[in-house]
């Protein structure tokens, strides 16, 4: 792939406005010291640049701008609109939100703004456009970040009236709309659009995954996800008519709900993202969640921010220890970064991220273990050089994430309360990261003929033309994965009628007559035709074979003797159903023979715990094998003689790695 | 009793309003099949019958009518109201809620009127009378099902308006008001009616069991449970204008807090109801909230709705085990209902009830599990025809429930925030119930001389006239049990003073000097008079005897060899006092002494755990036996050479039945 | 000291206009026979003596008072307007408090009126001027007691503006204000005054400790802390106009976190509070509140409330066992108090008060154990006379305990949501406290050389002028305390730069690099220098030594090795440095060090699970020695051949005191 880089960009949030301008000249210095070689800058700015409606005053960034063109850095320009200034709100009221509980907001936090208030929308439309025109032409602005950490929703009035065009467009027809959401349901009819409300805690909803009309709720959250979108498409308009080439992102955050990231991402230039796992996430959660960012473009992605040491707004903040940073670095990387970038480089004074970790400590010197690791850090990454910027991560298996399902899994009103879908997506994930066979997070609209393995654990929402390409891969020799709560509904949430997992039933080979929940105390056990047993919770499907093949049956309950996990011969390929919630070991049984099955190889094939990725550029291979356990470990006999890119060193048949250990191998 | 159907009356809530027609068909041969003879319609039609302020149209409605009276069901109409229609919203913001924490509601969710909305009044009495002038005469329609599942609560200005005109009206003065509320205590003095405002989370209270003044809040809840009351009055009067004889009622819930269903009974032809126990409820409880809904009339009632297999808004809904919903709906029977209805026939596609189980299944055929568990149950009502249709369930033992007691109870500022008022009844209940000893669940102003034991728990609110009604009736030889939390408050929720337990002192023969409350980590003991021990919790009395004899004695804290229990005999009879709450053996050991010397009789002398039943007409009995233990079980001796009615085998004495068996056997 | 009383007050809360006249002469012949000889009356009578806006009738008040007179007891006269009447609400509904939600109060509950509501100002100084006018010269009135626990908070526009204008008083201008509260970070720069908005949930804050700038929002509890002092100053020199000698107090409640009770005490004549421990509140936490609150003013105090026997507003509400009102009313004279006053005299018949325990109980006759134990008391306290009022509590060790400290370190985001206040002062209070070792509790701007040892911990804010203090007081000899979270940030909220921690750093000899944060289920090691180990949890301080000797090293996590408590020599004195939570033991083990090094002695020589404690007047010195556990304590061997000033009895080697067993004995 096209580098959008010219190195590894390697820096973070700087914002000098925070600082008498002595400091200034400090951070030149430890920077430089530190090998970052780029800033983010301007994020939260607006109110210094824009102090009342009709005054910009850019002297202060230009000073900033100007000092580090002269000196030289990559500068990751931000557009300052997510957080709204005071005197905007003051005025003009409407630009604060209006809460889930119907409370609309006063002036406070960030991330604040209603994205269907047309004062907004002009403000911040005209900052992109002030800053583009003035800035846009500097080659030292290598990357746009407009807003920040977009998120949130807002029930006000505007975004009433927003929805109901947003519907009227979608729907066309209230006949259309009333269907779609299956208004007769207690008598709910709309007949004028003008009836439509926001669902929130006043009307359709009581709680963040409870609402008596799912349709609806899903709706609000696709016409919100577009909303914000808009803006940020506004903002990246605006700054294009003046400068048509810089690439424009702004940051994204994982697996967060509110966003439909897959759709955002066709908007992007390049996706980056804010990587902050707590102190107990698990390293395959961290990866996943790398995995889908890189899955939203398929491409190679930015790291805008990381903590150098500890978080603040996690309930416990632990520092990450020495070497943990780098490994997380270089874990980062491994899975498709092309950039490394802390919040912050310089920690601020006060606000409620002081306690927030920066390269910069409070104390102010270069003397402190966090500042040697970055800079460290730093000189590795300045010695790699950009030999593997753009690097793909090929995958042979590829797993569905899908904003709508995540949304529709987590409203359903039964079977169980406990149906989380990242939870779900992860124990799959899980089973491939553990034995170091690389996946793709891909869209429901995937072209999943690049997968020898596609799996799709909680498919509940069975989108039109979804069951076509599904049936297609199956059949011209691809494997499928999908289970329990798995094509259910429609994209309007309404049943797919004619028996579960209704479009997936043909090419599942079975029937699943009822769903069974069991509530946490409970269990239910099966038996694999290996005659190994194992336990199985939360739900339970009842399935009838049609065509397929039991690979475990049930061996309590009153269904007994049913099968609890299918394979199917469906064309060329297998349709492989997990009826039940699988331990891990159980679950990998299963897993093992769809690996089996569609011939799916691992990126190294000796079993190992070290975490081992491979990026290429054509037939270059990097490795980045990276020890994220507290045990040292051995190397694998495969890299026995291989030399190791960050050290030098050559890798003999004792080399062992000790926790948070990396080696980066490259191969021709 | 005499008969109110003619049949048991089997089927269920339908919508085929949802529906297109070919699928009316298809129901209609799918009931047949399940021998279903009843179906309730039209519960959530509003806006499709009244689309506009000054339209209706009966069209469809007509063509179920028509369809259903053909194919000769009974039909249960409902008046649709229970959910407002969205123009009428739009149109007349005030029909919608205000909730408790003071916040007006948008369109959504359903059973959302305002009760003292007379826009809604209007519209809801003007649907009552049209839908009874169009179809009164249908001689199908057996049963008027008025709106759905009352409940709820409204904050609004015209409830406040109405809650000040019902306390005029209830104590004429604002002397009379100030003194029952003791509106001196923290200077709440109201000098003006208009002063009065609804307490909620705006003004005396601060969550749903914390009030200042309990006084207002116990007024607020018997206004709020008259005014949807009024509600129901106003559609079952408009009704009747055009049709003199079909039974009118609505369905409740159980031991649902909010309606004080003693009084609603009063106004309803018969008592229906929805039984949704959770997958963990004990039986115990669902036998009593069975007797609590035949108690309301003394008569039998109607299950208007359970599920054939499962529910969706428990957090986990388990299937209905085989067999299961069969022994459940005898146990029903059992306990006095005269049919069985579920929710729903055929299962929606869209909506938050989607996962809720129904006879049709989504996959619409009958070859379900479900659907032939129904059609068995089906073709047994029908075999068994009318005969035991209007039998009564003779008890000997009665047992108070009292909403009025509910409310105060669980309003209690001190001595301890764990006193449950369902909970505290269901300990005594469960000791008759699993000695198969029949209880009627009775209020407070219950002819107490046809049982020969009266139970009492936490009868804390004393009203005028019952101290009298009790004495009188111990004195004539009943024996009454009552214990911790009785006696203590008059109906306005102020102290009986003179010392505990107030009213009932003089009967008990002690006065309760203290009540200690214990944490949940921490225990008493005490000491039978048989020398038998036992732990106790939750509160202790502290009891001086005054005439009474003590059963147990406290053998812990600084009351130890103070009473525990005792026992008083009172003219002929004998009243029992618990003063603490004790472990399930430790209850029994004193209720078998309350049963000894009231000469109460169970239903058959062999002890079992089966749940052993009995409906009688006449000289006729019926005995429900029913299996709802996990365990096969040996038939009781008595029933050795019976027939079961449902099997119509000779019942042998190595008879066992296995989990959800259930025997019918007739004596005459 | 000066004597404030003549006597003992000991009585307590009276609301006779809550009972009819029979009941007041019965009411005193009950309070002669109990010994009481004061009253408190008045306390939420607003609504009573002022009935509407022009209308005030003193009628019932005079005749109480003339009563109370005639009968000669001590009255404690409130002023009644911690309640706002009805009338005034609907009148001028601004009255009300808008709460933190920002929802607008109706009327109810009580401490109900918006302090900033000039209505509410306006009526409340009226009626204090009245009621001094018409009672100021009653030499029975010995005590004026304004309102009522003060407390709460408020957020409605009046509160809004008045905010505005006490930041202008603070701030002078908008620079000052921007930089103060760092309103650079996120962009929030005000420009106007206007736009400052109150932070609540509808704004700055997202829970009562989650805010976005702690700098505004300890800013808003300093400005209400002093907006409700404005009510109590305006009340207080209402009365003083008309009365200029009798005492003026109000109810403190010990811990209390909104109101900045060091600087309320400034204005008030004498401290008084209301003692309401939990079933599970450790002794220790008791005494240090009398503690707390005797050093308010560094003068003795009043009990204005604790219960006779039980509470009601505690989730469980445990009896008071026999002996436990007197261990722990003389529990409360031995740390400072003049006064034993009771909530209340008489039981209230409604309202949610109604289960809190009294003098004379519902039962209505001196034949219950609280009122003997209430009549013995008092025959106690009125043989003791006035031997010790005014007496003081002589301490070697001073605690810091600082409102504005309480509320920035709970505010912190991060790096642990676990630090409690008032949890952490009261782990190093309970240390002495167990060894019977004197504690002041003091503020920061004590005069801390009257210590030899300070004890500062979490001393998170170090405002302007505490580091010379400190600073002052170690290099002169004294013994200083601190540990993790010190030194950390100034009056504002903001970094102390320059490395942690900040203006302690020299003092203490170390510098804390990083701060690391541990969740519940994880706990690190360290060693002691005498080789003994510890765990220790919640923070641990990685610290390099500057001058100080470490006490104990870290002996796991990454930072092992480092130490973990450290003390340095600094000046002629020590700085004693405790970077992580440590077990009871191990802390012990440091403030052992600590009190050789400061060579504090203990009230008593010998070690005992005895309270004991000392007051003294001159030279003569009264022990109050209490058993506070549940066994028996043998008496140390100091009090051999003392004389219990209570029982008269001479204490021989045998003596041993049962639980809640008391002893006083004085010495010369």
């Amino acid at each position: 792939m096209e580098k959008v880089f010219q190195q590894i960009l390697y820096g973070g949030d700087y914002n000098p406005n925070q600082w008498p301008k002595e400091i200034w000249t400090e951070d030149m210095h430890f920077f430089r010291d530190a090998h970052i070689n780029s800033v983010t800058i301007n994020v939260f700015s607006w109110a210094k640049i824009q102090p009342a409606e009709d005054t910009y005053n850019f002297d202060e960034l230009d000073e900033i701008i100007e000092m580090l063109s002269r000196e030289n850095y990559n500068i990751v320009l931000a557009t300052s609109t997510a957080a709204v200034p005071a005197w905007m709100v003051k005025k003009y009221p409407e630009v604060m939100r209006t809460d889930y509980e119907g409370r609309h907001h006063k002036f406070g936090q960030r991330h604040n703004a209603c994205p269907n208030s047309l004062v907004y929308q002009k403000f911040a439309r005209r900052m992109a456009e002030k800053l583009a025109e003035r800035y846009g032409s500097n080659k030292h602005v290598v990357c746009w970040h407009v807003n920040n950490e977009y998120g949130g929703e807002c029930f006000c009035e505007n975004c009433e009236k927003a929805f109901r065009v947003w519907l009227k467009q979608k729907y066309k027809t209230l006949e259309a709309l009333n269907q779609a959401w299956n208004l007769e349901f207690w008598g709910h009819t709309i007949y004028d659009w003008d009836e439509i409300v926001l669902p929130n805690a006043l009307s359709e909803e009581l709680g963040p995954n409870k609402t008596a009309f799912a349709g609806i709720s899903i709706d609000y959250r696709r016409f919100n996800s577009d909303s914000i979108l808009e803006n940020f498409k506004m903002e990246r308009d605006a700054i294009r008519r003046f400068d048509a080439n810089t690439p424009i992102t702004t940051n994204l955050m994982g697996t967060y709900k509110n966003l439909d990231y897959f759709k955002w991402a066709k908007e992007m230039d390049i996706v980056s993202w804010d990587n902050y796992p707590a102190y107990n996430t698990p390293w395959s959660l961290v990866a996943m969640s790398h995995d889908l960012m890189r899955g939203l473009k398929g491409r190679p992605f930015m790291l805008m921010e990381q903590t150098p040491s500890q978080q603040n707004w996690q309930p416990y903040n632990s520092l990450k220890k020495p070497g943990q940073m780098r490994a997380q670095s270089y874990q980062t990387l491994a899975h498709g970064a092309d950039t490394i970038q802390f919040f912050q480089l310089r920690r601020s004074v006060g606000g409620c991220e002081k306690f927030h970790g920066a390269v910069i400590e409070h104390v102010g010197t270069k003397n402190t273990r966090v500042f040697r690791e970055v800079a460290q850090l730093g000189k590795e990454l300045a010695a790699l050089g950009d030999q593997f910027l753009g690097a793909e991560n090929p995958a042979q298996v590829g797993i569905i994430f899908d904003w709508d399902n995540y949304w529709a899994l987590e409203y359903t009103s039964g079977p169980s309360q406990d149906l989380k879908y990242v939870d779900q997506i992860h124990q799959y994930y899980s089973y491939f990261y553990k034995r170091n066979i690389p996946v793709d997070i891909i869209p429901v609209d995937a072209d999943f003929s690049r997968y020898k393995a596609v799996v799709a654990p909680v498919l509940y929402m069975v989108k039109d033309g979804m069951q076509e390409a599904l049936e297609t891969y199956v059949k011209n020799g691809g494997t499928l994965v999908t289970g329990f709560m798995s094509g259910l509904v429609d994209q309007s949430d309404n049943i797919h009628l004619g028996g579960y997992p209704g479009p997936l039933r043909k090419m599942a080979g079975i029937w699943v007559e009822e769903i069974d929940a069991l509530a946490p105390e409970q269990t239910n056990t099966l038996k694999f035709t290996d005659g190994t047993t194992s336990t199985c919770n939360l739900l339970c499907d009842i399935i009838h074979l049609e065509g397929a093949t039991s690979l475990a049956d049930y061996t309590s309950n009153f269904y007994a003797d049913s099968p609890a996990v299918t394979k199917h011969e469906f064309g060329r390929g297998n349709a492989f159903y997990v009826g039940t919630q699988l331990p891990e070991e159980a679950l990998a049984k299963v897993l093992d023979q769809v690996v089996n099955a569609a011939h799916v190889s691992p990126v190294i094939d000796e079993a190992t715990e070290l975490e081992v990725t491979c990026r290429t550029i054509g037939q270059r291979r990097y490795y980045f094998i990276i020890n994220l356990t507290d045990r040292t470990l051995p190397l694998p006999k495969e890299f026995e003689g291989k030399t190791d890119l960050l050290s030098g060193n050559l890798l003999s048949a004792a080399e062992h790695l000790s926790p948070y250990d990396v080696l980066l191998v490259r191969e021709e």
